[in-house]
C-alpha cells in the first residue's frame, strides 16, 4: 500500500524537479530583443525582470513541492481518481515555465499584454491550487488518509488549501496597479506561506506525532 | 526481488515525467510562423491547436503512467527480456513529444500532411501500446507476476490492453473526416479509459485484495 | 548501507532517463538544412539517418541502463571512489546525445567529417565502458560487492565488461567502409549483447540465486 | 521519519541529475559565431573552451551531489526550514548551467566581460555553498541529525563546508590573471576536494561506523 503512495510521490517529484530546472533554462537567458550592442553588463541588466521571475517562480514551484510533500505524508492509500487528480495537478505545474516566461517577456509590453500574461500566469497557479484542493477533498472523503490523522487537522489543512488561491488572486490583481509590484506581492505571499501552518512539518525538537 | 521491480518503476517514472515536461516545452510556445504583428492575444489564439494538443498528449502520456503504475503493481520479478520490452516501450513514449509537435504543426496544413503527421502520432502511441501488450504477455508466460494474482484478472487485463490500440486507431481514422475532431476523439477515449476497468486500482473504501 | 547504493541507483537512473529523453529532442527534429519546400514526407525522408541514430543511440543508452541495473544489484556498499567513478561514467553518458547528434548530422558530409564524428561518438561510448570496467574492478578489489556473490561470476562479469569496448571499436572501424553500415553494426552488437551473459538477470522460472 | 529524508534526497537527486544533463545540452554545442566554413574539426577546436567548461562544471555539480549525498546520510528528520534551505540550495544549483554557459561564451571576450561572467559563475557556486552551510548549521542546531553522530564529526564537517567557498573564491580571483587558468584552478580544487575529509564516506574495508 505504502508503495503505491511512494511511487506517486517519486513521479510527482520528478515532474516538479524538471519544471524547476527547465524554468532556469527558459527564464535565465538573453531574450532575442536584448540590446546586444551594449556589452554583457547592459544585456544582463536589461533582463533583470526575467531573473526576478525566475526567483519568484522557483518560490511558487518550490512551495508546490513543499505542499505536495506535506500533504502526501498523510495519504496512505491511492485510488484511480486520486491519481488522475494528481496528474491534472502536474499538467498545470508543467505549464508554469511557459506562462512564467510569457509573463516575464511581457512585463515591458503594453498594459493589455501585461494583464493578459499575468492572467495566464495566475491561471496556471490557480489550476494547480484547485487540484490540490480536489485531491485533499477526495482523499478525505474516500478514507485514503492515514487513520490516525486527526480529523480537525485534516479540516484545517483543507481551509489552508482554500486560502492559497485567494491570496494568489490578490497578487494577480496588483498587476492592474503595477506588474512589478504584482511579482513582489507573489514573493511576499510565498514568504508568508512558509510560516508554519496546519499540516506542515512539525518544528524539530518537539516530538512529531505524525503518522507513518 | 521487489527491489528489481521498484528500480524499473523509478526509471520508467523518470522517463515519463521528463516526456510530460518536455511536451510542455515543445507544444506551449509560439510557432515561428505566428502573426506576431497582431499582439499577444491574437498570437495565443492562433496557437490554440498546440494547446489542445498539449492537453490531449498530456492525457495520453498520463494514461501511460497510470497503466504502467497499475500493471507493475502485479510484477514481482523481472528478467532481461521484460527489461528490454520496457525499454522499447519507453523508446516510443520518448518519441511522443516529437510526433505530437509534428501533428500540432501540421493541423493547419494540406490534407496529406495532416494525415501523415496524424499517422506518425498514432504510430508512436500504437508502438507504446504494443510493448505494453508484449510486457504483460511475457510477464504472464514467464511467471513474473505475483503468485496471488487471480489468473482471470490477468486475462482481463490482457484483453483490456488489446482494446487500447483498437480505440486509438478509431481516433486516428477520424483524421480523414477532420483533424480537430480526431484530437477530440482521443480526448473522449482517454476519459473513457479512466473509467475503472480490470487491473485498475480498486475504488477506495472497499478493502483492496491486491498483492504485495 | 543498502540505502547508500539505492540512492546512487536512483541518481544514475535519473541521469540516464534524461539522456534518453533529451536524445529524442536532439535527434527527432528537422535539421535546419532540410529541403522544406518539398513537403512533410520529403522532409521526414530526408531525416531518416537521424531517426536511425535515435533508435541506435536509444539502444546503446538503454543497454547502459541494463548494465548499470545488473551490476549494481551486486553492490552492497559504496565508498567515495566508487561514487566518483560512477559520476565520471555519467559524464560520458550525458555527452552521448551531443555526439550522437553530431554523428547523424555528419553522415551526409565528407568522409573526413563522417570519420571524425564517428570517432567522437565511439569515444563517448568507450569512456562510458571504461568507467564501467573501473567501477567493477574497484568494487571487487575493495570488497564492496555482496559477500555471497560467487567470485567466479564476478570474474566473468569483468571479462564481459572488457569485451564491450572491443566490440564497439569494431563497429566504429566499419565507418571506414560505410557510415550507415557502421550504425547497423552497432545495432547488431546491441542485439548480441542482450543475449544473456554472466551477471545478467537469471531467466525467469529458474529460481534466482541472486544476492540481496 | 526516514521516509521524509529519503523523499528530500530523491527530489534533490532529480534536480541535480537534470542540471548535469542540461549542462551537456547548453555547453556541448556549436556557438552561433563558430566559423562554420572551416569544417567540423576547426569548429570543434574553436569550441574547446566550452568542452573544458563542461568538464569543470560537471565536476562542480558532481561534487554538489557527493556532498549532498554525504551530508544527508546523517539527517534523520526534516522540518519546514530545512526543506526551504534545501530548495534555496537547489535554486542556485539550477542556475549553474546558465552561468557556466555565460562564462564559456565570454572567455574569448573583453577582460571586463570575462570577469563579470566569472563573478556570476562563482556567485551561483557560492550561493550553493552558503545554503549547504546553513542547512548543516540548522540541522545541527535543531537536532535533526542522527543521535549517534559524533558531535566532533559534525563540527569537522561544518569546518569543511566553510572551507569550500573560500577555495572557490581563490579560483575565481585567478580570473584577473587569466580566465583559462581560473577554470583549471577550479579543476584542481575539485580534485583536492575528492581526497577524503571528515563526513565523507569511510573507505571500504574498514567497517563503517555510520549511522542508519
Amino acid at each position: 500500500m505504502a508503495r503505491d503512495a511512494s511511487r506517486v510521490e517519486a513521479f510527482s517529484d520528478a515532474v516538479i524537479a524538471i519544471v524547476l530546472t527547465l524554468m532556469a533554462v527558459e527564464l535565465l537567458q538573453f531574450s532575442p530583443d536584448a540590446p546586444n550592442g551594449h556589452g554583457l553588463a547592459a544585456a544582463l541588466a536589461h533582463e533583470w525582470r526575467s531573473y526576478l521571475a525566475y526567483v519568484i517562480t522557483f518560490g511558487i514551484v518550490g512551495q508546490v513541492w513543499l505542499t505536495h510533500h506535506n500533504m502526501w505524508r498523510y495519504v496512505c492509500r491511492v485510488d484511480q481518481m486520486l491519481l488522475v487528480l494528481n496528474l491534472l495537478l502536474l499538467m498545470f505545474v508543467a505549464a508554469i515555465p511557459f506562462t512564467a516566461n510569457l509573463l516575464s517577456d511581457n512585463l515591458r509590453g503594453a498594459a493589455v499584454e501585461q494583464r493578459l500574461s499575468a492572467a495566464l500566469y495566475v491561471g496556471t497557479v490557480l489550476g494547480e491550487a484547485l487540484f490540490f484542493n480536489l485531491s485533499w477533498w477526495w482523499a478525505r472523503r474516500r478514507g485514503l488518509l492515514h487513520p490516525d490523522l486527526d480529523p480537525r487537522l485534516a479540516k484545517a489543512v483543507a481551509r489552508r488549501f482554500l486560502l492559497g488561491p485567494l491570496l494568489y488572486l490578490v497578487a494577480f490583481a496588483v498587476v492592474f496597479v503595477d506588474p512589478i509590484l504584482s511579482l513582489l506581492a507573489y514573493l511576499l505571499l510565498i514568504a508568508l506561506y512558509l510560516i508554519r501552518g496546519p499540516g506542515d512539518l512539525p518544528p524539530a525538537g518537539r516530538e512529531a506525532a505524525e503518522p507513518g
